[in-house]
């Protein structure tokens, strides 16, 4: 008997449909029944990650807690967060729920770990740097996490805010490749799309390193966990 | 306050992936927060709906309902099923629920109705067909359905599960088009893409005659619904 994955999503909602489509290319099936069943909750109105955790807005914490309780009632087995930032609310989040809540920070950086290199490039959201979150992992594995200076960070919230609109176009795919090719030229040995837009406008053969989806760890984590039962 | 929409869907799941990326294709929004809430139950484990409408296997009646009442219990105002032939089992769904249920058949019959034809070729499986519930909607509204004749109609069959199976390759778009092409040379004025697996091979440029989406006909509607609150 496989297990029900559950996904908070929503953050942003297209970024919740890439997440979608690769829990499904994940998963070995001929047929409808042999697909895992999945419980979404696409939930854009939680409160913006970002806002909160810089201390200008409402915090996304009980939405997300209340969220992850509605998809274990429905019949969630493991619950994941289709958004890195979020994670800053886990404890929040786990403290709502008996299901396990399957780390997307934790999955991205063991699967960086596989490449073994010593300086690794992130690119985060604000509210992720903020709260430390993929410093600690990194951190903790023995690895330096290099992260966008300050003025090419607004650039990249401001991308990912584009890519939320909807715009996906060349501009916008050729400006964040530039910023994650300058990560590397620090010295970066692979680069980390922290952030779940990312995926969406940056594929790995733009880079001459590796690409380390955080979509693409998380699924592959969370699909084999369901598939096992 | 805009409505939550629930989908019963995986069936089959990337027929719901596409309903949910043209959910949010159909919504007016700049920013995660101005989308619409979406709860989705992808449960590919349902019972062939094919099988059982045939007497061939065990009914998708049941676990539809449960499906349907778990997602009011999330928060959906209202249930859609992203799946034509499970509209067979659509009193039992809404016996189990206090939302309305949404129909993906009257939608489409009635966006096929701008066109004003008299006649329309429906591209359905096997137990939408012996169901009787396009041959119902247009009857009464006044159009002759034509359906694919016995040969055919099991050649769509096999393409539908080879869809299914991931298969959407230039051969499958090839020989969804002839089938397409084949009513339309029978005098159809426009064509039923009555089955959500259609739109994943079909687009309505490889047509003569209008290609009338169930997928999209649903979501205009269920998003027109959702917004106005």
């Amino acid at each position: 008997m496989t297990k029900t994955i559950g996904v908070i999503g929503g953050m942003g909602p297209a970024a919740t449909v890439d997440f979608f489509a690769k829990l499904l290319a994940a998963t070995p099936a001929e047929r409808d029944q042999d697909h895992l069943r999945i419980l979404i909750d696409n939930n854009p109105r939680v409160p913006d990650r970002n806002a909160a955790i810089v201390g200008r807005g409402e915090s996304p914490g009980p939405q997300l807690a209340k969220s992850a309780r509605g998809l274990e009632r429905a019949g969630a087995d493991v619950i994941v967060i289709a958004c890195n930032t979020a994670h800053a609310f886990g404890e929040e989040i786990e403290a709502a729920i008996t299901a396990p809540l399957m780390s997307m920070i934790d999955a991205t950086a063991d699967a960086a770990m596989a490449r073994k290199p010593s300086r690794v490039g992130v690119l985060a959201a604000d509210g992720c740097r903020r709260a430390g979150l993929y410093q600690r992992a990194f951190e903790a594995r023995g690895v330096e996490p290099l992260f966008l200076a300050d003025e090419l960070q607004l650039d990249f919230m401001q991308l990912l805010y584009r890519i939320k609109a909807g715009d996906t176009g060349d501009a916008t795919r050729l400006r964040m490749e530039q910023l994650a090719t300058g990560l590397n030229a620090r010295g970066a040995e692979a680069v980390i799309a922290a952030c779940t837009e990312v995926p969406l406008v940056l594929s790995a053969d733009a880079l001459a390193v590796p690409l380390i989806s955080s979509t693409d760890a998380l699924v592959a984590r969370v699909v084999a966990f369901a598939i096992q039962g």
